[in-house]
């Protein structure tokens, strides 16, 4: 009993994929702690002005990708490793994946050098599953209006589009570590359709 | 002429060890840049504040260690490689190095992994000669006084001491990367070694 290790879930998507609803009633579901990055911790919530604030400074991309990976350790460790430690689920709002599909796919860093960086950051903490809530870049850009968007998601449509592909491409190459759900629908058909797969991957947590 | 780049020199020790002194003298007879970590950029000094800072906001060591790189990162991209790619010769106070002391010695971080976030953070951005400015542990805590010790300075004297010897070890493993001046004596002594080491190995700018 004690001793039985936690379980990570991360949502994943673009943004306007619908993922923080649905991150949120898995977690409501699954009697799971919800977290989310980037921003989670008092530190972390510092950072995420930083790089997500609409202002004039400077950042490169190198340094986007260290000052969100530097969010994540402070979240794995205040926040993802205790919980896990203790035994309790924990659904993550975005996780490593999304430093893949955002700095990678979307700025162009090398991938393989963001996946070395992720897994520094995080000390091995991997997600027992990903859940893509995957979406057409024109419905996101249908639920969410401008004014919501931040300095990385004021991007080009070409940009939003390979981000996109970016995550198919993560739960392609990664079927046992992904699930793929069409987050097109409504909120009760993509939340059924998450629970299923969570479910059968993963079972679900025991008192 | 124009196409020929300029030179990185690094000025690094233990605080309190008269680096900065040492790296303003050496920038100003050089005719070359003086610039500094962290917090040399508008985003940077962000960092620095929330890394040295006396708060009691918890900070993960590689929490720390991303944030010095992140840090850096941005120093490059904004400072130190257009100042290179001009042809000018820059004097940097700490680079590097310091990640390997600091977040390697002092807070036991493996150091070959904090060798690969450094290269990744500079995008291969190596100081052309470090300069070890050495003097014992007892010497630097007579100098500065308690009140100008940062959040990381604060440490005890076996950290402190472990760091001065992750220097000393960076220098003696890369002799032709390294120059060690003995940082014990006067200003003036130490400033005309440092002119020396530098002007021995790197010669010195043309016009």
């Amino acid at each position: 009993m004690g001793d039985v290790r936690g379980r990570l879930i991360a949502v994943e998507g673009i943004d306007g994929c619908g993922k923080t609803t649905q991150a949120r009633r898995l977690a409501d579901r699954l009697g799971a702690l919800y977290t989310f990055e980037p921003g989670s911790t008092e530190l972390g919530a510092e950072l995420r002005r930083m790089v997500l604030g609409h202002h004039p400074m400077p950042i490169d991309d190198r340094t986007e990708a260290l000052i969100m990976a530097a969010d994540r350790a402070q979240h794995v460790a205040e926040v993802v490793a205790p919980a896990l430690a203790e035994g309790r689920w924990v659904v993550t709002d975005r996780f490593g994946a999304s430093t893949l599909a955002y700095q990678g796919d979307g700025r162009g860093l090398d991938l393989d050098e963001l996946q070395s960086l992720v897994r520094w950051a995080t000390g091995g903490v991997v997600p027992d599953l990903n859940v893509l809530v995957d979406v057409p870049v024109e419905v996101a850009d249908a639920r969410r209006s401008r004014a919501e968007s931040d300095r990385i998601e004021v991007s080009t449509r070409a940009v939003r589009g390979r981000v996109a592909d970016g995550y198919r491409k993560l739960a392609a190459d990664d079927p046992a570590g992904w699930a793929v759900v069409d987050g097109s629908r409504s909120v009760e058909q993509v939340a059924a359709d998450v629970w299923s797969a969570v479910h059968d991957r993963l079972g679900a947590p025991h008192g």
